[in-house]
């Protein structure tokens, strides 16, 4: 795809300074602007990477004055990073997500419905009695097992595996290779040691913006359901047991992972590689950091945890603090203990 | 699918109390019970939940005097949480697990054999010379190398990836996306700094009734075979590398990893996100708290290890209780030496 | 695939002593061969294996001197270890990476080009305007957005997943399952508490030779690349975020992760399940034990960095010796003040 500088300010409602019959091909950083693309400029202290720039063309703001000169040609608009992100959108849009129709061979069990403006990849399959809404984008590889809802616009990238059941709302993003919906981690032991498997037949609901990371597991629950609540952003290889509840705008970085049956609160922020055992339950506006470990219950809201066991970040620091200089703390032990022991000074 | 109350009776060799001609459609635990939905009440702590369910039918025991109206259908039976498990595997049994058959199009090498009662779901692969036994289910998008062996009763799921030669046992799961015998992260480095890939050609062999989770990798030995024993049970995103031995009737809880060459003894537990290095060697019934990295072989049988490095667990809660107060400890250790230092008191 | 001992010595220009008609179909090593198996003998402290070994044939070196009688036959090369390799290298060739031709269905965008020698395995999918080249064996059920790149001699293994404008060297391998160029984990906080994704543009960049693990996820960048340097190996279930630069020839264990931004320098060494921050620099031959979280840019080449928050070495290990005996340090203060505040000696 190709634009024209021209055609950009009429996109974006600006005018144009140099030349408006130069090509643009893609969309960079002003500092890592190259022949063809186009930069912003939006922040005051990028200005001087304006003036040295191998991008084609710059979106700046309609009052900047320049103070040296210019070789990209200039689009002025009243809001240089809002048009700025309306072209990354479109950009998006245009070559990532724009999908439409049916590729072949695709499997759609016969009892199943979607709506109409959906994508189905080549190889995608979805089972007997689903209810998909209006433009909905299954990407190649997708599986999505019997009676799961899905709701309008939302994507289900490559190979993600949806079992059956699951309920999942408007506009998420299942990114490639997540697995919803499969049978949690629920095994009774038998007198001669070995285990049982515990049928799960409960289910996952995802509610409405909720996005869920490349190769993240989310279990079903044993019944009822694991749920993870409106607007939470779960990211890349995150696991979310059995029964588990995230609350709603909560975000949970990579490779974190929630035990069975803990409910995790509203606007949460938990770091990559934490983890929190099961039965628990967070706090709204609980901050748990990085490769934390949380064992306990977080019952005021706002508080910042650290460590493995976690508790509060202030104390955490510090202690850490001491905890590098323990082999001087030893050593101070020791020579208190030789003083106290030596015989009295004359 | 719905039942009467009187055919779950039946069943499970019941008697009505209450309209037997009631339909139920779901299995809920008794607090969170709503209309359609069949309960059991088998722990007396939950009693009071009977007298208040929203479920159209409760399994109680035979025995149970009511102190209270009901307003649910009763099934009365002798034990009512193994009658509601009973049904639990019924209903697992007929929504989940009871395809049969095969979807087109579904890929069969020629060479292969796969034994009768069979499900293979569309764009299922399976490659030369395997040899699959009876009732086995392979969901939609499974790949099933060449060479590979399964026995019956067990079921591969949707994408799950089984690599050339290896071994399955009876009645094992392998879960959505799961990697199982892919060659191992084996390098040797090179005089330039570069390294080469020295080839893997071992197997992964699974005995009978193992588990292993969704998007867990388990990879191929360099030579002879990555083995898990009867009965393990491994959770969702766990690694296993090359060489790893585990027993019988080990749990691996989700996100933890054994490095290349370690053995794990029998009926062990390891926690969430732990880890162990490569070439050691846990006793049998060894536990390992979730987080910790256990660096060193466990010799005797019993222990339970926690923290990372990992040491017992006793002493490791000792020295996290005074890891908190290590700044009251420092404090400390400055009030001593300012005493020591101090002027003698006249 | 059987061969007799005299073919294998022909391929390695050795001489056979005992039967030469003897069938070898397996390879293993000298304490665990079994009969129709082939070993070798290159280490001395290996050589009493050779007399008790159950292998068919076993390769020596021509100047080792028996000194018990041998039943297996032995091939007699110059150096046995590169033999024994070749012979592995040709058997993962034959067996596992051998495969050539194109499995239907398999699914090729009407405007995308792929090079002599190439395998594509049923249901792989490549999507338009993709440019790849000679002998690329892409896997069943492997996904190729649009406009990937990949070059001659790479493997795309089973349920890969590599999105839109990523661009493959050549010779590299992504193993099953891994998930290359999705969308990071970017997203603008809104005023009511909400989140909206920011649009990710950029893409993925593997040079020449680099390898990914099972299960992996690389995350595109923002704008620009995400990239990984020529030669290097990412091990199972690693997360490298949105905009991560990993040097040539570094090595990063299973399960760890680099968070966006991240630049991690060439030869360096991180261990599994390790993490780093965003926005920070390793310098080249930087290693990071296994379960360390570095919080902090590391400058000075060549140091060895462990726990977390990860410090040097050296210093970690003695701060973690004394962390064992804290609870013997603090019995030891409470001492010292009672004998500060006891009544002065008479």
């Amino acid at each position: 795809m190709e634009f024209t500088v021209q055609q950009i300010a009429e996109v974006l409602g600006g005018t144009v300074e140099g030349d408006p019959t130069l090509g643009i091909s893609s969309l960079a950083k002003i500092e890592e602007g190259q022949a063809g693309s186009l930069s912003f400029l939006s922040n005051a202290k990028y200005e001087q990477f304006l003036y040295t720039t191998q991008a084609t063309a710059v979106i700046v703001a309609r009052t900047l004055e320049l103070r040296q000169p210019v070789r990209a040609a200039l689009v002025r608009v009243d809001d240089p990073y809002s048009g700025f992100t309306k072209l990354l959108e479109f950009y998006a849009q245009a070559t990532r997500t724009g999908k439409r129709g049916v590729e072949q061979p695709a499997y759609l069990g016969e009892s199943s419905e979607i709506g109409p403006g959906h994508y189905r990849g080549a190889f995608s399959y979805i089972g007997e009695n689903c209810r998909i809404g209006a433009n909905v984008l299954i990407f190649p590889h997708a599986f999505i097992g019997d009676r799961v809802r899905i709701g309008e616009g939302s994507i289900i990238h490559a190979g993600a595996k949806i079992y059956a059941d699951t309920v999942i709302g408007k506009y998420c993003v299942v990114k490639a290779g997540a697995v919803v919906g499969t049978d949690g981690f629920g095994f009774a032991p038998q007198a001669d040691g070995s285990y049982k498997a515990i049928p799960q037949i409960g289910n996952v609901v995802l509610e409405d913006f909720v996005s869920i990371g490349a190769n993240a597991t989310v279990d079903c629950a044993t019944m009822g359901s694991t749920t993870v609540r409106q607007g939470s952003k779960i990211d890349n290889l995150v696991q979310l047991a059995h029964n588990v509840e995230i609350g709603r705008n909560t975000v949970i970085a990579a490779q974190a992972g929630i035990s069975g049956s803990s409910k995790v609160g509203d606007n949460c922020m938990i770091g990559g590689q934490a983890g929190l055992v099961g039965h628990i339950q967070l706090a709204n506006k609980t901050t748990i950091t990085a490769q934390s470990g949380v064992q306990k219950a977080v019952k005021d809201e706002g508080q910042v945890l650290q460590g493995s066991p976690a508790f509060n970040l202030r104390d955490s620091l510090r202690a850490n603090s001491v905890f590098r200089r323990l082999p001087e703390l030893l050593r101070r032990v020791d020579e208190l203990e030789k003083a106290q022991n030596a015989p009295e000074k004359p």
